[in-house]
């Protein structure tokens, strides 16, 4: 039976950049697929009750913290919040799946979340996001055009609802068939799950 | 320099509980002290603005499925949340530091925590701490009178007033000097945390 670790995540969430520095390994060792799917945290924190830790001054002071124990463990020592942080991801989010359609999905994410977690740059930037798409080789015009069709605004609130609907309620969320793991912490879990499959 | 490591822990917290079952092992391979630090969970998210993971519906099923993810992985096949989890906290608090006057917290704490998440009984059950103060040699009538002293009272709102200045927001939360950890999934963290310094 072909296995598949699909991994839900924001472009504005630190926890999922984390998870995505490491996320293909983890399915290369499990030798399994992984599938991205990029949704609006925004929008599950407020469809399951949910709130940002960012959003309570006492989580927030923590967080900070908890990133960098997590990029020393993880050797990301160019690791940074980005000014103004957090923004919307929802340009973000509409051009993911439009670099989707052209096989480019990973490409994408990853060269996002260099500029936004390692150069400290805005995510729902306009400029920002054009530099990425031009840097993996997608026209920033006609992509910037697809990601305001109707298809991909309704791809990514689909990606939402889904993950909504399955039992998430924060970034990044992994799912391997009915069974769910949350947080860039569970990534041992994950693969153990993976490998015992 | 004489190095401890700082466990604020909550008597009706799952999670917590977890984080017992290894933290001695933690500081043992790290050679360094450990102090018990019961506090009143409901009194601290409440004054850091938290909210408990079970108060939301979406969440609270998530944690039921981590918490068993845990146990596989801590191997304990026999947990389970009690009956009208969550319960409060309150006198089995005030009875673990009865219990340190007489140097017994970490035998209360284990035998409690064995019969609430083992034995599935009410944390906040009078006979059920009876039955643990008389199994780890202490006189229940005198400890539940010394329980309700102006001193023993005091030593709890303290406990859980220190952890909130230091920056807990939840339990378990672990101090190594001003180092917070947050989370019996940080207990990996924290160990190397002890090592390195």
């Amino acid at each position: 039976m072909a296995k598949v670790l699909e991994f839900f995540f924001d472009y504005s969430s630190p926890y999922s950049y984390l998870a995505s520095t490491r996320v293909e390994a983890v399915v290369r060792r499990a030798g399994v697929d992984l599938r991205w799917c990029p949704l609006l945290l925004g929008a599950l924190f407020k469809e399951s009750g949910n709130t940002s830790p960012a959003s309570n001054i006492v989580k927030a002071r923590y967080m900070l913290k908890d990133l960098l124990d997590w990029t020393r463990h993880y050797d990301l020592p160019d690791f940074m919040l980005p000014e103004g942080f957090p923004s919307s991801s929802l340009k973000a989010g509409r051009l993911g799946l439009v670099a989707d359609e052209r096989g480019r999905l990973s490409a994408f994410t990853h060269a996002l979340y260099r500029e936004v977690f390692v150069e400290g740059k805005d995510v729902s930037d306009v400029g920002v996001l054009t530099g990425v798409l031009l840097k993996i080789g997608l026209g920033a015009e006609e992509s910037f055009e697809r990601s305001g069709s109707p298809e991909i605004k309704d791809l990514l609130r689909k990606n939402t609802d889904e993950a909504l609907a399955r039992g998430a309620f924060g970034t990044p969320s992994f799912f391997i068939g009915d069974d769910m793991y949350f947080g860039n912490d569970r990534l041992p879990f994950v693969e153990a799950a993976l490998k015992a499959a």
